[in-house]
């Protein structure tokens, strides 16, 4: 049988339901037989929802909290005065090593505040970065920094690289991941100081075999699957995703209206619902934009804020895969041994 | 009878080819009786090209130019180098008012440094930002800027918002269109320094009622039309505009994929082909997203890359509108009066 793998899932604080939280962790839990979690919110409310729903309730652990962090708190007034809330409590778990990764669909700042203070960075990164898996045309890509550096300086750009390509080379499996360098243009003499400068050690460092440096790419070029990973700075990373976001939802009203036109084209819509829904799913930002926290010792996934149990259980899912394929440690190895 | 409206239209240095460049232009006389075009390029291969093509035989002067202007050139060689390219004389027949607006389809670069020192800015505006028309859930937006200054401080991002709002005003016949500061969140703290400095001179202009200051805006709020204006940098709003186009091409092709999937739906999908083809011709980049230079004295209006001549005739009727609504003037009439 597989090593059992510990989840501290911080249950309090998002939009998302308790139910909702709990329904997904279930999903996961009858996937993976070997997977268990510490739930951390109000106590009285999680083990009466959980009563009916299994195998959750014989795989888990629940340690009341009565604090949250809300979605509205400053991360730093988070960090220091909700001690005791449960998104805290949850990275303490880890911390300490009773739980292998956290889970919180919570405030992204206060998240990545307190787990940089308590799970610290590994080796040479400065600060974590977020990552995500884009829906490409090819496959899938892993975008990232997401948000959690603004100020984006050459170091950060570089960091990112390493971590998007490591991450890749791990959980897609593949030996040498293309990295794209996000840019106004594809030509050598396009953009800022700060993307030029990192292209030009990108470029080094590929010559060096140390990363797979493809070049600049533009913004199209992420959902054409251009290369496997595609690197840029947190402010403008979480406005990308945020417009792709947008759009893939704007397009998707636009098609339904469409295929209102007409009888047979409702009904064409309808038989092609199952695929339809296929499609949705791949597109839905709520299941599929879970955001990967890269550069700490221990995984921490922050689920999309309106998360439903679908997005839940994908968010869990990749935490198993992470913690199962030793990610971080891995990661750690190859920025030590590598770079 | 209206005023006659003339356009100096770069015939060369595009990837659109000049077949596709004269029926577009021929589209759009048909529909105004009133549009007349100078036309710069080797006049021998336009006069052979032109001769069937009707209205605009007879609403056009040729003028003959040996030399273009490479999409690989720097904007500042072509600048000092190519003064007799097809995008320089273009250009100088609307700075010596022989026409009234300039319309491309070449080197973005090239044709903003080229603007910039012929027809110079407006009032207080240092550099010109570039402008387009996005459509929306509930219809379109301004977003500016898409790419003409890549180093954003607070100031460019002001005279974007002012750009904008005016721009938006006379477009949209709207009184006082609201206006959106994209940022990774829409709380106060969130951002960098230029963003923060940014919303706090707009909401200060805001309260002296010079112009209709929203807040700030995510990159999703782009296509759900929160605010009529989005305001970015030119890098931001470059890859936001470029991971948009992407999506919708992802999408559209995903909802292909899937009614494939039975023969009734594709037989919806034939029935819908109508109503589809407004879709996909309303997210079509090549059609829509000309980009409108503001801050100018004239009108300069780039049509996308890999325009095709329904791209080209929606770009002369964007620049259309912008001389007979003097759209120029009157911005510049709000600038000195309003601000």
């Amino acid at each position: 049988m597989n090593k059992s793998i510990n989840l501290a899932v911080d249950c309090m604080g998002s939009e998302t339901s308790l139910i909702e939280i709990l329904e997904g962790l279930n999903e996961s839990a009858l996937r993976k037989e070997n997977l268990f979690f510490t739930l951390f919110g109000k106590s009285a409310d999680i083990n009466q929802a959980i009563e009916n729903i299994s195998p959750l309730n014989i795989r888990s652990k629940v340690i009341n909290c009565d604090d949250q962090i809300l979605m509205t708190d400053k991360p730093t007034d988070a960090m220091k005065l909700k001690k005791n809330s449960s998104m805290q409590l949850s990275i303490d778990h880890v911390s300490s090593e009773k739980s292998q990764a956290v889970l919180s669909c919570g405030n992204t700042g206060a998240l990545m505040a307190i787990s940089l203070l308590k799970l610290r960075t590994i080796a040479s990164i400065k600060r974590p970065s977020i990552a995500s898996i884009w829906p490409n045309i090819k496959g899938e890509s892993i975008v990232l920094d997401l948000g959690a550096n603004i100020k984006a300086d050459a170091t950060s750009l570089i960091d990112n690289a390493i971590l998007g390509s490591a991450l890749a080379k791990v959980l897609f499996n593949v030996p040498e991941p293309s990295i794209g360098l996000l840019n106004v243009g594809i030509e050598e003499m396009k953009g800022n100081e700060n993307v030029q400068r990192a292209s030009e050690i990108l470029t080094e460092m590929s010559s060096k075999k140390q990363l797979n440096y493809y070049g600049f790419v533009e913004g199209a070029d992420i959902s054409n699957g251009k290369t496997t990973v595609v690197v840029t700075d947190g402010f403008t990373g979480n406005i990308a995703l945020k417009t792709a976001e947008g759009t893939a939802f704007m397009v998707q009203s636009y098609f339904k209206k469409a295929f209102k036109s007409s009888i047979i084209s409702k009904l064409g819509y309808f038989f092609a619902s199952l695929s339809l829904r296929t499609v949705r799913e791949r597109l839905d930002p709520r299941v599929h934009n879970c955001g990967i926290f890269m550069g700490l010792t221990a995984p921490v996934v922050k689920c999309h804020g309106k998360s439903d149990r679908l997005g839940i259980s994908y968010a869990v899912d990749i935490a198993y895969s992470l913690v199962q394929k030793e990610v971080n440690k891995k990661v750690e190895t190859i920025l030590i041994n590598e770079i």
